[in-house]
């Protein structure tokens, strides 16, 4: 593709202009949105609000003046649209991990007579270290299976469970989110997904998928920050007889009549346990603000273009260099990321990183490069090639300091 | 007292200094540091730096250059002189409600012919709502007694854990951690304690006390902001054997391996769950740098000061309007806070907010009074009891502005 009608392509973008609402490095490509999405321009002000303004003068009495209490419903509100849910379906809470956990425990006490959790092994591994934990603990039955197709081929009356994620973490696949649930639903299993690859990426429609629960992550594309808190999803047909068994005080019917019994509040919040981050939570905030507004269609649309122009450039420019595609090379079954197994993925992406490119590398061989279309150019996806042709053209790789590992990779 | 003495015990006061650490609002007598404690000075510049400076600039290389993925273990150093354990039985992560999720299941793995877990009606009640929801989950008994001392006296060869909070939420009353630990002990069951009212308020020694789990808030004494992350204890002697549920991959022992199998780590770390709210941890490091500095023997001295004065000045000023004490008398067994009952005690504690005097209620007739020795000063105490008679003896509180209840009270 010549410069020009790279050009072409970013002054065309619909939504060229939401580069404005983060605040990007300028000496940075940064493809690794899907690990950890940018700053919202938004986010310093309104942490400093509820910092100084809210907690530092008003303090306790924070709560009721400055909506506190009621944040994640408001956080609902905004996510809603973005995952194809209703707001009363959704909790903003905890961690994917801990959500995995009482969605799990959830699920098996609408299945009581059922013992059977499926999944897969390309889910990420927190989803996985949380079943096995819940297995243990209850005594039920994991089974693991090696591709989502496989685990769905699985199911049957003894099936409680299946869970996998939407979009797998290193390949960018698209699962079949309604033909899966459907499957699980013919046999009476319910299904649960993980969005941490999918949310704010590509339209999620959970219940036109007639899903049973979600988790999500919203530190990537939904732009929370660092260990943003989570989310998790369940169907409304759910709410009267779903238990959790993480039942703290945020989720009780009155909890500042401080009972002595639980009574779990009729609602989503039932899924709420303890007091949540509420510095976190406001950040968070500024990332669905935005996420509530960009329109998803135009989304999936330049991601598909940016991954596609990656993906064509590479494979032009990048031939004999050994890698090989780890992503779908169809578009329709493809995330917002591209991945390539080498086995020196993790020299070459450090060598990379080093000269200003940043993606990921996931063990043992994955380079991962997500594209964010909110924030990403054109004109930075032909950048990123060049730069990686110099890299293995030149042997940059080789040097010794790109070999050795961090504590997080 | 005269106002002249007030005086002096303010001008000698060691820990007078500690103020300017504060942002305290001028206009604001706040006796409710037991519930949400003051901003410290360092955290707003301190939340601004890892929101702009290293989420903004670095973005995901923050995990390692930016030390994110230790912040647990760093935070633990800090807390470990509060309460008297050593750091590498600490994990700052998560709630108290999921922490005591994880504690009460892990207390359980190490009594496994054990089915009967003791508690007191007067805990705070998410821990029992948690207890709850194990024992539900788990088929193992939940025995609630009527106070600490019923239910110490009830340990018998059945039970594998009791759990109680340090100090009542409620009275102050603090409990002989030692002595029902060893109880405990001596018929083969763990004993696990809330720190909530505890930590920072006044010296812990869980090492000394032989204590075998704990948890504990720090948005309290400790001052790390709405809702911040919470701690965890586990002795050392039980880190071999103990299992907890909720293995999230944060306490893998190789997390960024992204292995099928979940191998708990050695150390506290097992005991983390999820990714952390950074931003939370962040502000929770600038309160935590302050009480590790702070001297804590000065600060139960001040404490008992401060609650002295108060008791003696609320007793000799408002006697006669209808007020019982609720906390000890004895300051030896009394935590850092005086609560009284009275019937009208919501609409008096409105009233008393709505003149500049911050306490809580706590249901059903509770009004509580925290003091926080490292920004209260004696005057404030004096002064916070002159506004209480003022709307006493001039029936301010009848006014129907202060009989409305708030979402959270």
């Amino acid at each position: 593709m010549l410069p020009a009608d790279i050009r072409d392509l970013d002054a065309n973008d619909p939504l060229a202009t939401y580069r404005d609402h983060f605040i990007v490095p300028d000496d940075l490509i940064y493809l690794d949105g899907n690990s950890l999405g940018a700053l919202p321009r938004t986010t310093p002000r309104a942490v400093q609000e509820i910092v100084e303004d809210e907690w530092g003068r008003d303090l306790i009495a924070g709560w009721n003046s400055h909506g506190w209490y009621e944040a994640s419903d408001r956080l609902a509100l905004l996510l809603a649209p973005v995952i194809g849910a209703e707001a009363s379906e959704i909790a903003v809470c905890d961690s994917i991990s801990v959500n995995l956990f009482k969605l799990i425990a959830g699920a098996l006490s609408l299945r009581p007579e059922r013992r059977v959790i499926l999944a897969d092994r390309s889910n990420f591994p927190t989803d996985l270290y949380i079943a096995q934990g819940i297995a243990r603990l209850l005594g039920v039955e994991l089974r693991l299976h090696d591709s989502v197709e496989a685990m769905a081929n699985a199911i049957d009356h003894n099936t409680a469970l299946i869970m996998a994620s939407h979009v797998d973490f290193k390949t960018g696949l698209i699962h079949d989110m309604a033909g899966i649930t459907a499957r699980a639903h013919e046999l009476g299993a319910l299904a649960l997904w993980d969005l941490a690859h999918s949310a704010g990426a590509l339209p999620v429609t959970l219940n036109a998928a007639q899903a049973d629960m979600a988790v999500g992550c919203t530190y990537k594309y939904l732009n929370g920050g660092p260990g943003a808190p989570a989310f998790l999803f369940v169907a409304q047909r759910h709410h009267r007889l779903v238990q959790q068994p993480i039942s703290g005080w945020f989720g009780h019917e009155s909890p500042f009549a401080f009972e002595t019994e639980f009574r779990p509040t009729s609602g989503i919040r039932r899924f709420l346990a303890g007091t949540p981050p509420m510095l976190a939570m406001r950040a968070l905030q500024c990332g669905l603000e935005i996420a509530a507004e960009a329109p998803l269609d135009a989304i999936r649309n330049k991601s598909i273009a940016l991954s596609s122009l990656f993906l064509e450039l590479f494979e032009a420019r990048l031939a004999g260099h050994g890698f090989t595609l780890a992503s779908p090379r169809d578009p329709a079954i493809r995330g917002s990321q591209i991945s390539f197994a080498h086995e020196q993925g993790y020299a070459i992406m450090q060598a990379l990183i080093a000269h200003g490119v940043v993606g990921d590398f996931r063990a043992p061989d994955i380079m991962r490069f997500g594209f964010t279309p909110l924030y990403l150019r054109f004109a930075d996806i032909t950048e990123a090639v060049e730069r990686l042709v110099r890299i293995m053209d030149e042997g940059i790789w080789r040097e010794p300091r790109f070999h050795q590992r961090a504590t997080v990779t």
